[in-house]
């Protein structure tokens, strides 16, 4: 599988990554072992995880101030990927270094540039709002999915499966399966807005409710590729307008922000965070939106892997589309594909760092 | 791996799949995946475990009266293939169907076939006695066994082998491998009627005779491809005829009714019973028969797993004949392998029900 | 890959294969399945560990006398590979025989030989101290590598990493990493003579000593392929001596003796041990070794086998040569190659035993 190599991923939490010790990372990003640490400023570094010498781990390895030690046979590596010692030499060559990629933290997480470091361009990284946010009380957690991100990537494209695969925890009923898709494709990504209008709320927290109520709601969400996902999600007592904005009450205001990131072809890390404004927050809010997403995304989880081992074991079945669920997800996979074959064309022999 | 496609293939016993609401139950059947599920008549349904959409798998879908639906983008599916329902869609093209193999129940055994439906002659089950016959006290059982079906297979059509794999459990001492078999190719099998005379009784029941006892047991064995292997059992007290039926006491009136059924390359899904009739039961009895053959069956499986590891690491090895245990598998693979070569030949692109 | 096939291998401690009724050891040695037992006399015997027959495991068989009965279709085969009984048939072919490898014991470790057993002369073993050596006392020891032997004994072949991997329990400072090595080439291996002088002793026995302890330390290895690694290794209290023996003072006089086998491409099996002799010991002493080299092997087996995963992963991954740490290693694989390429060359179709 061919990934995209000029392209921010992201490599976790920044909490992940301490002062400690032990604090060595050791991530899998598109297909290549990569390590992470801190130097004493803060600033996380992001290693090619194999020493050029023998390709021991240099996760296996040891900080001392700002640089990492292989603990095979010793090579010292700074944080600009230069070797400043092999034990019992006297001289190190300057062709001997190691892969440094560009690193930077955004929105509480780690962004890894995977390509050539002359394109590294952090406003390339699309917004999300991160546990740090001061407006919002927002749970950072995580999962990991054995399947291809192309499948994690289609599926957070369309909103339909929310009625199904869903229904029992953040869906919203047989509404959203009926919403009519707009997308507005973006240079790196699509934009969707949706309203689901004079539904009841999502099954994980309707007990909070009498039984009643209904509600609109609306889904701004922003995926950009490889992949962020992003949504302005905001929930109003069901109103009377039939189209824009709802003329109801605003009962709840949040952000939910998520990175998936492919490991190799078939893997994906999956960093993803929900939280709610603090003037529509109340105790114990935002500690059960984390539940009901945690939950939700087992279920996309176990459908995902269960349908990429099938995809796997069939590889000459032809999939049939259904029209409204694979609008979104066919026109991500084209902008991926454009991306991909656009690097492909432009590819210089590019000067590796290393 | 090829598999015989127009066969009848045993999917469990048929208190595995129930009414509840989770008895949505998954098998490998030849290197399908199939679903398996009963409508309220209780007629059972086995259809392909892949939503045609996006190879979702059936399997983790919702029961809707006699339907299935898929859980991930809602699709329905009735229990003839035919898609009923596109959430979000209007239409449902007549293109837009799953697979469905024919299942029947018989013997209490479910079975699917897995070729061209016209051909899906429930007269070319064999019989078998079922844990529902009222004449016999019936145990089912089953085991995982990770080696060929064609091993298994060739571990079924020879009977040399209780004297040693089975000497602790289920065998008879070393009679058992002198014994020349007599062999009847049946169209899709062979038949083989062993008698064993003047011998001890095998070693699990030996507790419950005198140490002089000795007896004659008569296999009356039928092997049917793909595979079921059904033996009436007989045990007599020693008597003093040296051929045909025995003229000593009948002991035991037992039925042992096994079906292998291949789930890849590489394991087999093994559904068995052994069962007594009422007139030689007696209380315990059934449940040491069923101790004793699932004692056996781990031997089996030991050995086959062994086996299988050992020819797949050395492809080129040629192994060597000797003689009476080779007789029974080698006729029972000429058969297999008449059987798929006449269909490989006869086959016509058959019109696919999905 | 390919494995020397005329060279002894280790299939264990002595102690391993008993006259238990159970104790037939299954090993895997240079990529074969090997079948290992005692016959009466004491004698241990080698056998392909599948039956000619069907391939079942011979190591699921039973011990008679001195002969191994497979326990699938109960062929008999005796010690010299001829196979003495069929169950059923009255004459056994003479070509119907198993191969068996010379195998011989030697300093407490069992030597199988791989290729043309006209060839095995048990003078190409090299030399070890074992457990039964009245002079020294040693516990044997045993650890699984899943990685190749080539990387286990480019490893073995190199001390500078005790500085590095070792650091916390083996390792003597720094010291180690800067001696130049001189390496003696032997028509099998390697000979290695370090001293280390005036260095803090290791880690794991640094309590026992006030802090300002220094010692010379003496690392006499013979490395042999496929592999051993013998080293006489010698602490004194720090002399005056710069060069040659030390003037200190014979404080720990001791022999580790290692033999990594390799099972497959990608695992060995390392059976080592070390030993001090009972004019330095004192209590608790030879526990403490094993201890110590435990501890050392476990940082060995977890640093190899991230290697590996790397090496695995990136075929075309190009490794950058670093002077000191390398010149071991590569003599080793040096003259494992020219083996090889030697046995290649001359080899002749070999006469099978079996």
């Amino acid at each position: 599988m061919e990934f995209l190599k000029n392209a921010w991923y992201c490599a976790g939490w920044d909490y992940q990554i301490s002062q400690g010790k032990e604090s060595i990372v050791a991530r899998k990003i598109a297909g290549k072992r990569v390590v992470l640490y801190r130097k004493r400023n803060g600033e996380v570094v992001a290693m090619e995880d194999q020493c050029p010498h023998r390709q021991a781990a240099m996760s296996m390895g040891r900080k001392e101030g700002d640089a990492l030690r292989c603990m095979y046979h010793g090579l010292k590596f700074e944080a600009d990927g230069r070797c400043s010692e092999i034990p019992g030499a006297k001289d190190v060559p300057d062709s001997l270094c190691i892969r440094v990629y560009p690193a930077v933290e955004k929105d509480n997480w780690i962004w890894v540039w995977m390509g050539d470091p002359a394109k590294a361009d952090p406003a390339l990284i699309s917004a999300g709002v991160g546990p740090g946010d001061p407006d919002y009380i927002t749970k950072p957690s995580y999962v990991r999915v054995n399947a291809s991100y192309l499948l994690e990537n289609a599926n957070l494209a369309d909103l339909s499966h929310l009625s199904f695969t869903h229904e029992g925890t953040i869906g919203m009923g047989r509404a959203t399966a009926q919403i009519v898709p707009t997308h507005r494709v973006l240079p790196r990504g699509i934009k969707t807005d949706y309203w689901t209008r004079n539904v009841p709320p999502p099954k994980f927290v309707r007990h909070l409710f009498e039984p009643e109520f209904r509600c609109d709601a609306n889904f701004d969400i922003t995926q950009t590729y490889p992949c962020t996902w992003v949504m302005h999600f905001r929930v109003f007592t069901a109103g009377t307008a039939t189209e824009g904005e709802s003329d109801g009450q605003l009962v709840m205001d949040s952000w939910t922000s998520q990175a998936v990131t492919p490991r190799d072809d078939r893997s994906v890390d999956y960093y993803y965070s929900w939280g709610v404004s603090r003037e529509t927050d109340f105790p114990g809010m935002a500690d059960m939106l984390k539940e009901g997403i945690d939950a939700a995304f087992l279920e996309d989880k176990r459908v995902l892997e269960g349908q990429q081992i099938r995809i796997d074991e069939n590889p000459n079945f032809r999939q049939m589309g259904i029209g409204i669920a694979d609008a979104g997800p066919a026109r991500m996979l084209r902008v991926i594909d454009q991306l991909i074959r656009a690097e492909r064309e432009s590819e210089q022999p590019v000067a590796r760092i290393a």
